[in-house]
């Protein structure tokens, strides 16, 4: 799993900083965190194809998080996308898709699927993870999303399997897919008796735009990743609240909280040329950190445990 | 005046290229013909300010020409502009930005005049210039659209001022700006008197998307710059027409019919990695020929006579 950073400013582009977009690759499809002005382009630059499985997940309805999305998805049909998108987001994406879809007139060569999140809790569930949404606390209603992978089937030990009498192929093939099979004898052997506990699956969390909140701390628990709003330094903490955002001392104290393993601040505004303090001021409290950068890409490895 | 291209791509941006957008700088004015998505952030790079007074031309209600403007409008409201901006453009323009600006609830700081155009003829009027409508030829309804400057007065022959007995100063500049003035003496005086004919003005024409047309060589004719649609090259001619565009050798033949000054081909096509051959192709029927790149600017000096 990698997370690419497509977009990192503020509301405000920069000449180094696009509008908001985090794309998560995860075999073989892509999750993308809010969709900014540009991101089609930045897809381009970065050879992000336009074909492959996808869910896009939008945080809030103000422009810089969203404005992306009608060019994206006009791009998809020119280019012949067949699979439908998903997209999921606050009440009134719906209405902006089909205003804009009317009277721009593209016709869509694929399904969008629009879901409008009402309340806290799991948004979509696939065989592998689910995605979570929480009400953010911005200055317009919102979501926090986390992407949560499933408990993975725990390590498997062949020779377990071979003293159990279970034959090489398909069988071994199930028990370590987490399958219960059934031995030829009739035994039936199960993936604990041949493997370890199951393993926990990795954890992405992403604020959009939000001030601190309460119950961020267990929405978030033991993220692998924390993607975290830091428009402002810790010096304008009262703009920021007022805004509604935070500083790199609150995503670090929320990260520390939250007991994550790794937090990165974005949605850095266009004050930052060099992002340096925001990056001291969140040290402090929280030491895996670092300020994203347009294109910048994390790789996320599976834990053993 | 100058013309800055800011973006130069045809329907998909490019590693390379912007979506559409032209800025002619004027005085102390700019006048945008098309908004492509992403223009903002080209105003960024290229040092383009949002606070100047402003008028935007769409040249038709597709996203890849239009889906700029909701994001510079709004990056000009958290920048505090408060000049209005007049923004032109077909039909459906108004209730694009009505609905957009309904569902993303951004608060304008400044007012957006919006002016939908219904027939060919002058859609504004400036003391010094007029812009002109045509429609294009394109698969929807669209626009064409001609800066032209109004004559400027002739040239200032001080001496023979002096010889009629006008006194340097405020009446002087009078007939230097194309006013008759009277002296103290009762003698009105005439710009003619003491300068030669009316110069001519500039005139630039930006076509948007569009097959040739008839009547192309009277909306253009004598322009000194003519910007034109050059998605596909010449061995794309079916594709260009069935898509509603135009090839170098059309877009040349265009310019050549209207006895323009200069071309340049813009709204290039993604599969041009290199314009060259669009180039060659416009050549050899117009000499003054340019394929736009992103961040060119051309300077167009008054002409003399």
């Amino acid at each position: 799993m990698r997370v690419l950073f497509l977009g990192t400013s503020g509301s405000v582009p920069t000449n180094t900083r696009s509008l908001p977009a985090v794309l998560i690759k995860r075999q073989n499809e892509y999750l993308m965190f809010d969709c900014g002005e540009g991101v089609q382009r930045q897809m381009i630059k970065a050879k992000v194809g336009f074909h492959r499985k996808m869910k896009i997940f939008i945080s809030h309805m103000h422009g810089d998080h969203v404005l992306g999305l009608l060019g994206l998805l006009q791009t998809m049909a020119l280019m012949g996308r067949q699979q439908k998108v998903e997209v999921y987001g606050p009440e009134g994406l719906g209405r902006f898709l089909e205003s804009a879809r009317e009277v721009l007139q593209f016709c869509l060569t694929f399904p969008v699927e629009v879901y409008e999140i009402c309340d806290d809790g799991v948004v979509c569930e696939e065989k592998e993870y689910i995605v979570e949404a929480a009400k953010s606390s911005h200055v317009i209603a919102g979501w926090v999303y986390a992407l949560v992978e499933k408990p993975r089937p725990g390590k498997f030990y062949p020779e377990k399997a071979r003293t159990l009498g279970v034959p090489e192929g398909e069988l071994w093939s199930r028990l370590q897919h987490g399958e219960s099979v059934k031995l030829p004898n009739g035994r039936v052997v199960s993936p604990l008796e041949v493997g370890g506990p199951p393993r926990r699956g990795r954890k992405i969390v992403y604020t959009g735009d939000t001030r601190p909140f309460e119950g961020f701390a267990g929405f978030a628990a033991n993220a692998d990743l924390v993607i975290h709003d830091s428009t402002f330094d810790d010096t304008l903490a009262d703009k920021a609240n007022l805004d509604g955002h935070s500083t790199p001392s609150q995503a670090a104290q929320q990260a520390a909280n939250a007991k994550a393993k790794k937090l990165v601040l974005t949605h850095i505004s266009a004050r930052y040329a060099d992002a340096g303090v925001l990056l001291e001021q969140a040290r402090k409290i929280f030491s895996d950190v670092l300020v994203a950068e347009d294109f910048m890409e994390l790789e996320l490895p599976l834990p053993d445990s």
